[in-house]
């Protein structure tokens, strides 16, 4: 199967005119190897040349890994010294067939270690942002993908059942951040959450990305939740928004304000439809109810082997959603020194309309403070 | 007390003739102004000019954590679009006294999209390495931190000491390391664990750095836990190995070795003692006993903010070591389809020797598989 990603990614390599693009730990490798490392101190870069077979460079100590390698990957292994690595690098370098590549690098994950070892591996390098043809072969998800999400949806959903009954008066955010990640785990997510979850009470959840805190939950206010679990490298990511008492008349408008827009977001996605149209719908909902200034986020972000990754449905954005394209929904009204309400949906593009992958409800919810 | 970290950074700064340092999200922002953010697709990013007031250039949404910034950053927050973002990295820049600085940048943290965007902001920018003096700056904890760090071990092992019932023949790999992450959770790590746990099972625990798999343990075979907690942002990082029933001789003799030359590198320890000697005091144990060419990897690295930072305790490190500087020795045998031996402690170099933190038994000790 990967051996097909990687037909693709040649072809994409020729559209855009470039010799090779290198890639470090996290998604496009996984996406296109099956292999997995962390970001550490000592550098991993796969390079794969438009024509010619793909290597890696990467520390002796980690070579046991390419046993999970689903396509072939030539090793360049060094040691723990730097002459070693140097010398990885240029072994690597000389593999292709230029030493003055044009080469695409991930924009938003390769860091300057790895950009310096690069360019002092060849005569010289013409980078470009990878980031984009990358996307691309990663934007429609194919059925296996999709079941995966699906399955990440509803461990999310499975773990926040099982971590209600220990919302109550008198819990902090901190505790019950721990007891989503727990019942995350046990419901069946990957060891690696896509994100540490935000439990954010009252006030704290006017932050959009509020960490949490020691702040017991207390009558009468807001419980802002989200959370999300992996399945085999996919993400999901929800948001719900629940009362413990009673709220102010203005938190109640602004959270119907939410939950219509929400609504009326999920509604407007359907192939050839842009981004920003999801986005202005969503967004009429909330201007329309006085709360426009309060919702200072865009409406969604895509949702994949990244917790965060493209489409970004947003104003500007006028790119067309295709079939397989799965992204998030969720407006959000901040009210500073009040609270927040934020309603998140997983969605993926179909050749209809929309399949909604979450299914908890979305209404305004009691929880006993 | 962060004020005195910024006059420390100042004259870090004077010294390796920069004008200025940028930061992105991480464990330096974290140790000089207490602000924690994500690395994500919306780059934030702070200079700390060697005189006059720093600057953070963030998201609108992310504004309300400046609440927790213990220094005073001067913001230019950036709305969802790219004209914003461009314009408040500008800004930014024109509060600096030069347009042609030479500015540290974090090599092994800042990604090409901060590169970019501040290469952008000035006329032109000098880039230096800024790690070496931003390890300088965090190498030696103070006593907060070392309770903190202290606090982490005792976490950790509190956590394994509770997971341990569920160390049983069938359970898998995975399971287990879910089992270390609710535990450690429970104990009272931070909601972000250092890294995911690792456990191997036989033949898997030569794999260094194993990714936990649905291999079920069985009768007569090695077992390797490598976990961390995390107490106000510092780590902690312990492994230990035990056995479930028998293992052959050569494995016996493997993880004697491994035993006496993690003591071996923890007595080498002190003031004035540079970090290969002590990786060599523990490489010449399992060197004599004949295991050399397993003995993948270095003998350790430094630990605090990072899971992994400087010093790391290897050959061609000859920095001396100083009080208040923590690191692991994690001696390791790999042998290559029977099984793996790492035994890992924690510890703090003082005036008289090292402090070891970590308290757990290290002898070979039965699991009832």
């Amino acid at each position: 199967m990967n051996l097909q990603r990687l037909e693709r990614l040649s072809a994409h390599l020729a559209t855009a005119k470039v010799d090779a693009v290198a890639l470090v730990p996290g998604p496009n490798l996984f996406y296109l190897t099956g292999l997995s490392f962390h970001l550490m101190e000592r550098p991993v870069v796969a390079i794969f040349p438009r024509s010619g077979d793909p290597v890696i460079i990467l520390p002796e100590l980690e070579i046991g890994k390419l046993q999970q390698d689903e396509v072939g990957l030539r090793p360049f292994p060094y040691a723990e010294d730097e002459a070693s690595r140097t010398a990885a690098f240029q072994a690597a370098a000389r593999s292709l067939k230029t030493l003055q590549p044009r080469l695409a690098v991930e924009y938003r994950r390769m860091r300057l270690i790895e950009l310096d070892l690069l360019e002092a591996a060849f005569q010289k390098v013409e980078r470009a942002n990878g980031d984009p043809l990358l996307y691309n072969l990663r934007a429609c998800k194919d059925e296996r993908e999709l079941e995966a999400m699906r399955e990440a949806v509803r461990i999310a959903e499975q773990a926040i059942r099982n971590a209600m009954p220990r919302l109550r008066a008198g819990v902090t955010e901190r505790e019950f951040a721990a007891e989503i990640m727990l019942q995350s785990i046990r419901a069946g997510s990957d060891v690696e959450l896509p994100f540490a979850p935000i439990v954010a009470f009252g006030p704290n959840s006017a932050l959009p990305h509020a960490v949490p805190t020691e702040r017991k939950l207390a009558h009468d206010e807001l419980v802002l939740l989200d959370w999300g679990a992996t399945c085999r490298g996919y993400a999901s990511d929800v948001t719900r928004t629940y009362v413990a008492g009673e709220i102010d008349g203005r938190l109640r408008m602004a959270f119907e304000a939410v939950r219509a827009a929400n609504e009326a977001g999920r509604q407007a996605i359907g192939p050839g439809v842009s981004a920003e149209q999801v986005d202005r719908a969503a967004r009429r909902v909330i201007r329309e109810a006085g709360f426009g200034l309060q919702f200072v986020h865009r409406t969604g972000h895509g949702l994949g082997l990244e917790a965060h990754e493209e489409p970004y449905i947003r104003e500007g954005n006028a790119e067309p959603l295709l079939p397989g394209m799965t992204f998030t929904v969720e407006p959000g009204v901040y009210l500073h020194g009040q609270g927040g309400i934020r309603i998140e949906d997983d969605v993926c593009v179909t050749e209809q309309g929309a399949e909604v992958l979450t299914s908890l409800p979305r209404g305004l919810q009691q929880v006993e403070a």
